[in-house]
């Protein structure tokens, strides 16, 4: 899909899931996780059950529905505890050698760890240990947080000690889920960065990236994981919660989760997705009205916005676009006329909504723009007399430190033209980004403080130094030695 | 996906083209003709290739992006025209021995057949031709449809004369792609019964059920398959009409196609599905109003007819469900609370839009109820204070002879409840159905006249006699000999 | 295998079981009975299963291990018959199209038919049907078999008259199995080429092409269909025999079955393929002695021959090669040393017993020579001296038309160069081949009459006219029409 | 296979190459070296490419010709350094985890490690690396080994040093190849108890556990490595050997190498390994005579050790069985008539040979007996009159620690039963085994001391305390903690 599609990646969900006794498959309940997380990441996923403190792991490159046939899914343990995680992965080869869970055996027994997020301090942290003499097997930030719980967890007498003394230490963003042999856990760093919250499934216990995955096996949603809160389930389904690092930070969810990443129906620190999305679109309309005949969305990202433009501005909401619901792995022809036309094999414009028609064309943002064109081209030939463009974000300016795929200002058309520019480049009569000043009108309450770093360079936390944004994915490199 | 879904299936598209010369890659493009037409059939795909005379077929059991790999797509020969199929099948064995295209050889050489439709005196022809020493490989219709063109063949001039002759002979509905060694043919019962449309990919010509697949590789669309009509194409392009069979005879579109079938981008015999299904939708308005807070649609097919309930009632349209776009061949465990929640797996209520409301929920039909008692379920659960259903179609009563899979009137809701019942069972505030007098409405200026025998039971050719709804795919049986 | 191995092919194993009441599994010992027979045919298999009068079918591209998963061996039913098949088929193309057994339903029924052999007049046949309507899906005999006896089933009293009518009309090789809705039958041709037994596994009865595929499930071997014999299994296991065709003419069994084809633990036509082979060896040691200090064989080809060879000369027999045994798929590098290298992948010297040594290399035949150089080649640098080959077979002269790929003398090494010339350019010291002469010595009592035509061009039966020897497996070509 | 047969395992096949520039595809190379070591592993295996100083890896289970397609080898960039790995793994579940190259990142750069053999003292350094917060990611030897030579590499000079450092603290069985950024080094443990050897394919050089795998690439055999030696490749080619741990320690090959692990057309330490067999054979004819009709060895590890037998009495050689080559994932019916003819599938007699005779059946080793019952039981049903059964090994008394998986006495037959009860337990007339005092006459020349401690407990390196032998594979075990 990414080969045609020009859009950002968030890179990670989390599962985790602690049976009291009333669950009736966990590996399922899991599964059916997992697979509501989904959107979180592509390329691979995995599940490590805790059977009577062994734990058991099974993760592949691919989608939950591929990694977990039913042959796998029968043959692991029906344990007492599982973590889970999606991922994606931002190099081409297929490999298996980043996808989480991560399990490690340290002194104290075994651990298994899902990590959303992106730590800032990774490279001087591996350093460190490096120095020590540890050895890593993985580029990714999990081996990094894993070391460091390890490390604490020498001199803490129990795990959530070592884990709250970890935090200390790590700087960026994590929502984790922690298994070890007897307890589960889950962590959320002290800003908020990605989402992270609590359900029941009777007494049992849920930890998701995402409300929706509570929905999906039908477990009722208690609360999301405070900022820099510890949450630890133990013996017979006890929790605790731990706030040494709940202090008076700054909060930093990030914004583009309320516009792009999360599912729309999820409930992400008090305030639905959906709606924020729809709310964007009202501001648009606000902001950057336009007169027109009908508002289409990009599917599927820009309908809910969509729909608040339409709203607020009385013209009418069509359907703009049929999206090929087949679309999967898809092998793309190599030859240039196939190039030009792939959008077109995953959108087919409804002529009927569109066709002499003033278009307002609404979606969640702009990265290289060449999507956009094509899709505006698209409603050209379709027959739109005039295409009006409206983005639910505001311009991308800067990388991403904190879990996107985001990883340099080259990249993005906003940084290197203006607003006029993209008009023309991407061949609209009109285009309107969402103010950033509309940014913390989205969720509702503003949900106490967002991330806008990538689109006002404004980093909640210092990023890395120099080019620190890692592009060693599944390689290992080599500068000194021999 | 049919293991969780309760909905009629569509059992054939087919697809053909023939290059004068101006085709980039002729593979590439059947390849995305029948990617756009995946939604009429899921089971099984095929192409066939006719390389200077000599016919490559590659079919097999899944979509067309499993079916036809990289190295599948590289290894066909670029041949000068194909034929291109997708099924549906109602067994559940993987099996492709009922894949199409067919190709056989007779006396005049080799012939490619790609059909949508059901004969309904396939039984008859076929003990016919089995009294005469014939012998079939299948239990499908296709093969009854070669015999009839092979007989009639060993007189004809032509393969055209042949395919002419032919339908003298064939009762019941057909939408025929056949190639031959030097000619491409299209052909379409005097009814009309099935979709089949024309295009130009520069000179070159094609042939597909639905414009969508013209759309999709980039051809113009030219003009519908008239009933009863051979479109023979061939030495250099040439494009000749036959229209014997076109004679006064009434038209019988199925009106399902515009209700559910075919893609809302397609054009069919002059009217735009998407407005199809808008007006619908309006209609529902008009003959079942009620007092509501906002319209839902059940994703996808319920999505276009809930925007014209909207439009014309003046009730806001909401979006009202996430659907899981990773579904697929999703492994369902086999217990009791998953089979209860397998619904909840591909689509999850948006809270934020049903909670406290006076919903109106609007799908295409019910078949059994069952899939319609869980999505009610799920709003009530989400917080909706009321739920009013409307249908987009009548309520099926009858058994379809002409392409899709309504088997038994025994499997129907409506064949044995009320409207009264049927609200009661899946649990709605309010149910109302299409009336069968709007039917006509639906496609602009009529369309020359639908086939409506699934709602009325008022069929435009006879049925066949005593249960002659096969059940036989994939297996033989037998009653005589030995 | 066959891209870096130049040998001949079987086209086919049969294999057919009638089950009384007191087989365990009965998909389980076919599976293993295929298995068996996995010599005869790598490239498809397949299984009919008889359920109650319906025939299922699993069938496919593949060796039976592959295309026998357990999912399917489950869910394929115990039925009272089975009939199986592997085949070697002559394209690079992977396609099931011609992979058998054949099920077709004709007018008193269904059918399945498993063939060993081939026709050489199947093309007039096949003319002769389709002159009066007929179409067929494939290019194999096995569907001119099955129209032929079907047209004679119109008639007949019963399935066994019908085949008995149609081989009357067969002419060439044919071993096949056939199995109707109530009958196991099976027939082999009046001169029988290829060899066919039966076995009772308790009380039920089994066919095979070969006897290892008895001892493979712990059947009892009972004896060989004779020539022209016709045996029909019906209810309750009653065995009739039929011996209509069985009159005066000449037997003509493949002399090659014995020298290669068969497995060397099968027993056929009374005599042992172990012991068939271990006389040619020593038949060779007669007629083309050789001082030498060891005798080894080509794996595994050669091996009983070099065996004999020891025994009769008293040279000592050595273990000249190692064969690697996980030899399977290999992907061969594109590049020319690699081609080069082939065979050493497969085959490496064992230095050990020919450094230094006069060496006597035994092998089966030789098609074009290119194997046999890149063998002599490795001998020669593992430090053989001398390299005396000699080859249990006579030289390739003439076409087969009775059912392996020997398709043309242009391939064939001995029909363009002198046994000196031979010698010279595979690169041996002395080279020698079995006297023709010596082949009736091969099986004990000399098994009534082989067929050497290979060898000597001497045809029991008619060659087919002008070339017939068809090179459109899975393709359809067309000369005349449109 | 392990399924139905009943043979002890090697753990690994290790192999490296480095190419100075003149060779032509080195993953070409590196696919069929490891192909030719896959007898050593057939679990899983993989491949590290050095490609200028990033080392990118590919490993999976599965079968060589099973992990690499031809897909994955052309993606695997062409570089300067390989090291592959083929590997037996105990546990049955399926898993990457445990997979070779191990490749890790310390300090200094990048590092891939293929190891075959077992350390004694493993459990003692994870511990000891454990306390000081080292993480382990599997359960292997290797990842200790990668923890001890980094732990030396941040004092030492360079890689080699490291690795010499490092070897002061491992105990027991080693033959490694590692690669660094920039260097290929193969190091042996001080006893030799694994073989490893040196070659040249024209100027770059080539690592691998046996010459077989030299000579399918077409590589010149140069050396074995010295008991404790070090041999370091780098720029250019050039070659040093490091010596420090070749000091005067007792050298203990592993006999069971000669006897069964190593394939039969290698040479280790100097000794030909068919030719070891076969003076096995020949030792067994001396020391356990018998009179007889035929000696006839088990397929394949039986038929070196047959030949010698049969040439030092007299007795004539011949082929008892036929092992059908197709043998691979078997799916082996579950009931228990299957079960009991399991080894009939794999095996079958030729009742040609040993009807009515008086039979010398030779295998390699007796583990539990259970697969001997089989094959004894085979012969009698073909005619055997008598069955006198030889081994070219003596009886298992001890466990191995230093490689293999014989993991307790417990379940070695011979460590419960006297010779005579055996004899009588798997139904021979007389039963001998080689004689432990005729263990160093197997290679040539005594090859300067074997490892016989699985005979006689005679262990050469202190075994580790309290069942060390691990049983974690792909597990994690927790007995402490939380």
């Amino acid at each position: 899909m990414s080969a045609i599609w020009d859009k950002l990646h968030e890179e990670c969900g989390v599962f985790g899931l602690y049976d009291v006794g009333d669950i009736e498959d966990i590996i399922a309940d899991t599964y059916y996780g997992l697979y509501a997380l989904q959107h979180r990441g592509q390329e691979s996923c995995g599940m490590a059950v805790n059977d009577d403190g062994v734990i058991q792991l099974h993760k592949d490159v691919g989608l939950v529905s591929e990694v977990f046939s039913r042959e796998v899914l029968e043959r692991l343990p029906r344990g007492k505890m599982t973590v889970g995680h999606c991922r994606y992965a931002t190099t081409g080869t297929r490999s298996a050698s980043n996808a989480q869970p991560l399990v490690v055996r340290h002194v104290k027994g075994s651990m298994a760890l899902a990590h959303n997020g992106n730590l800032t301090n990774a490279a001087e942290l591996r350093r460190e240990y490096e120095m020590q003499g540890a050895i890593f097997h993985s580029t990714s930030d999990t081996e990094v947080i894993a070391y460091t719980i390890t490390r604490h967890r020498l001199q803490a007498a129990s795990i959530q000690e070592a884990v709250v003394g970890a935090m200390a230490e790590l700087k960026g963003a994590y929502s984790l889920v922690i298994m070890s042999p007897r307890k589960l856990i889950a962590a959320r760093d002290p800003m908020g960065f990605r989402p992270l919250c609590m359900g029941r499934l009777g007494e049992s216990v849920v930890f998701a990236s995402e409300s929706c995955a509570l929905d999906a096996i039908g477990a009722v949603f208690v609360r999301d994981i405070d900022p820099g809160e510890v949450v630890v389930v133990s013996d017979g389904g006890s929790v605790e919660s731990i706030r040494t690092h709940c202090a008076g930070e700054r909060r930093a969810f990030c914004s583009f989760e309320y516009i792009y990443f999360a599912r729309p129906d999820s409930v992400i620190d008090g305030s639905a997705v959906h709606t924020a999305r729809q709310r964007a679109g009202a501001l648009l309309a606000l902001s950057h009205p336009v007169q027109a005949d009908v508002v289409v969305g990009v599917p599927d990202s820009g309908l809910d916005a969509a729909l608040g433009y339409a709203q607020q501005s009385g013209i009418p909401y069509g359907m703009g676009f049929l999206k090929n619901k087949y679309i999967g792995r898809t092998f793309i022809a190599p030859n240039q006329k196939q190039r030009e036309n792939d959008v077109r094999i995953k959108l087919n414009p409804i002529a009927a909504t569109v066709k002499d028609k003033r278009v307002v064309l609404v979606d969640d943002s702009i990265v290289r723009g060449t999507t956009s064109l094509k899709i505006v081209k698209l409603l050209r030939e379709a027959g739109a007399r005039e295409v009006h463009m409206r983005l639910s974000a505001p311009p991308f300016l800067y990388p991403c430190y904190f879990g996107t795929d985001i990883d340099s200002s080259e990249n993005l058309i906003a940084y290197k033209h203006s607003v006029e520019e993209i008009a023309q480049i991407i061949g609209v009569d009109s285009l309107g980004f969402l103010p950033v000043e509309d940014l913390p009108k989205l969720p509702e309450g503003g949900c106490g403080g967002l991330c806008d770093a990538c689109f006002t360079g404004n980093y909640p936390v210092e990023p890395p130094k120099a080019g620190a944004k890692s592009k060693f994915e599944n390689k290992f490199s080599e500068s000194t030695g021999d």
